[in-house]
Order: structure tokens, then C-alpha cells, then sequence
């Protein structure tokens, strides 16, 4: 397996996040994005949504897409769970990680890339140019606002964003936290289950990775 | 179980064709949403984010997110197999379905949404109100060619989007293509193998579900 990684990037973090939960050590080829070698000939072939991560297997397949890759790899290596153990937990697990991707992950994409001075033609990850559309930055932020008081209600009466136990979603949850932070919003003051949530997780040793 | 449903909307009816493949019969509540009764008290008890489907389990369990839905379902009732069947089949599927609401679903979205005369604070769904950007539903065309094209090459040398067998993803990029009718786009006339493909997912008996 060859893992298309960029240090610096929101999206492959969760995968090295979730790599690091169940001890896989990928063999990693870091894409230049700043440099933009994601929209050269060569990474095209690799992935034509010029995008990473990107998961490579053995026979040739590549997997783009972050719970895709995830998915394979708990596939690979059950323990820890981290997809939910019992059908309902698994469903709740996909359903909020769904939830941080289009209520949060959107919305900071939208605010960041529709606002960076380099990404003037980039509002949109992908080969294709999309110029920014201001308005939709400052959406994205007040969607974001929303989105952090939401993740506050959830977490009031459980550990983590699922339930119970750690999962993909507190991955997901905890990487958009971090994002938010490229735009200078934090967690809210009084969102004190959010805080200690947050706390938690970002003290696991994998979320060093 | 009960399903909260909306003929006429797009994302439950991804649901109901996915149960219909699998023979599952579902006790469906109707949700009026041309009257806004997905705002209402009663019904943001069932989801706070006011959308269907919403599919309530017997315990209480309340899934919403089409994905997570289907995933239940799936669980519940393991054939046809509709996720994949291998470990990379199921990454494969995974990842197409990923692709088709990203670059699908909320590009239609976009221009749908910030466009419709109705729908003027509700550029989003959601219990928030967000006002449209016009630029936005033209981006949201735009995206959305790129989006039939992409599928149309996918579609060239395999008769279903993630490979050999019928998926989830097959479900959610037909429902994508009549949702583009909404907004006066069709299959492109030089798309041969979308309207190959189109034809025949179309004409099976769990279309008009």
C-alpha cells in the first residue's frame, strides 16, 4: 500500500489519525499542494480529482475519498473499532460523521477557501477553476458557529460524538476544530462540554499525527 | 420502525429505492415539507436539522442521513448486496457514493436552492435561514456538467458506477440525474454510457419507488 499524504492538509490528517488509532504504519508519498503538484500530469493519473489523500493498494487500486480509505483499513485491521461495534452504534457513527462533513468540513472549506489570498481561483478543491464567492466565506462562518454549538449540545450527556466510544467521528469532529482555527475562530466560551471533549481528544497520541 | 418521508423530495427517495431493491416494506410517515412542517415544533423533535428521511428505530433510535440509513438497512437485511460485497468493492462504493453527493448532489443542490423562487431564505437546508447567492446556483450548473461528465467516463468501460454490480451508488447517482431535471439540465447528448447506463437503472421496478 503507498498512501498520497500532505502534512500540512486538514483531509489526510484524518486518515493518519485513524492510522495511528490502530497502529497501521502507512508507507507515505507526500503531494507538494502548495506547490501545486496536485493538478500536474503525473498526480492526475494518481487521482484525477486532484485531491489527497489517496490510498494506493497493492493490485493498483487507488481509493481517494478519507471514510473510503478509513473504511478499507478498518477492513483491514478490525481492533480498535473505530466505525462502531453493534449495527445502531454503526449507524450513529456514520450518521454524525456525515453530519461534521457537510455541516462542518463544508462549511470551513467554504469560509478558507473563498477568503485565502492563494486560493483565488481555487474555491473549490478539484482540477477546475472556481473563482471565490465572498459571500459564501462568510457563510461558511456563520454556519461554522452553528456547527461548534451543535457539536456542544451533543457532547453534554456523552464522552464522544457517537456515544460511548471514540470513534471516526471524534476524528472527523476534532480535525474540523483544528480547521477552524486557519480562520481564527475557536471553541466558544461557554461550549464547556465541547472544551473538555476537545481536551480529550487532542491529548490522544494520535492526534499528533 | 417508522420512515418520515417525502414523496416528492430527492434524498428519501434514495431510501425508498433502497429498500425497495431489498424487498424491505416501510411504515412511512409523510412529512409535508411544501408547508414547512419539517419547522415545526413537533417535528424537530424527530430532527433538529428539519430534513427527511428520518427513519425511527424500535427502541427509539432515531437515523437520520440517507447513508447511515441505508447502512442500517443493510445490516438488517444483507442481500442483495448493495455496499459491495469484498473489502475493495465495499471501499469502491464507498468512495463513488462519497463523490456523487460531493460533487453530485450538492452541486444540484447549490443551484437548485439559490435559485427557486420559494426557497428565498432557505439557500441551505436546514432550521437555519441562509439567503441565496445567485452566483452560487450558477456555479452550481457549472459544476454540474463537469459532474455528468465525470460519471459518463466512469460509466465507459463498466455497466455500474463502482464496477460490475448494482450499489448504493448507482441509487444516488440516478436520483442526482432526475434531480437535475429539476433545474432544466439533461444527460448530455454526446454522454453515451450515462444514458446506456441511465436507461437501464431507470427501468428497474425500484425506480418509482
Amino acid at each position: 500500500m503507498k498512501f498520497y499524504d500532505c502534512t500540512t492538509a486538514p483531509s489526510p490528517r484524518r486518515v493518519r489519525i485513524f492510522a495511528a488509532e490502530k497502529g497501521i504504519e502507512l508507507d507515505t508519498v507526500q503531494v507538494d499542494l502548495a506547490n501545486g503538484e496536485q493538478f500536474g500530469a503525473e498526480f492526475r493519473q494518481i487521482n484525477p480529482d486532484c485531491a489527497v489523500p489517496v490510498l494506493e493498494l497493492d493490485d493498483g487500486t487507488r481509493l481517494s475519498e478519507v471514510v473510503a480509505i478509513c473504511q478499507y483499513l478498518e477492513g483491514q485491521q478490525a481492533e480498535p473499532a473505530l466505525f462502531g461495534r453493534t449495527l445502531v452504534e454503526r449507524a450513529l457513527v456514520t450518521m454524525w460523521n456525515i453530519k461534521i462533513e457537510q455541516q462542518g468540513f463544508l462549511a470551513v472549506q467554504e469560509a478558507f477557501r473563498n477568503a485565502a489570498k492563494g486560493l483565488k481561483q481555487h474555491a473549490i478543491t478539484g482540477p477546475r477553476q472556481f473563482s471565490q464567492i465572498p459571500e459564501l466565506a462568510e457563510r461558511g462562518r456563520e454556519r461554522i458557529h452553528l456547527f461548534l454549538e451543535k457539536l456542544d449540545g451533543q457532547l453534554a450527556d456523552k464522552p464522544c460524538i457517537a456515544g460511548e466510544n471514540f470513534s471516526i467521528a471524534d476524528i472527523s469532529a476534532m480535525v474540523v476544530v483544528d480547521f477552524v482555527g486557519w480562520i481564527k475562530i475557536g471553541i466558544p466560551e461557554d461550549a464547556l462540554h465541547l472544551a473538555r471533549w476537545y481536551e480529550s481528544v487532542s491529548s490522544r497520541p494520535s492526534a499528533t499525527a
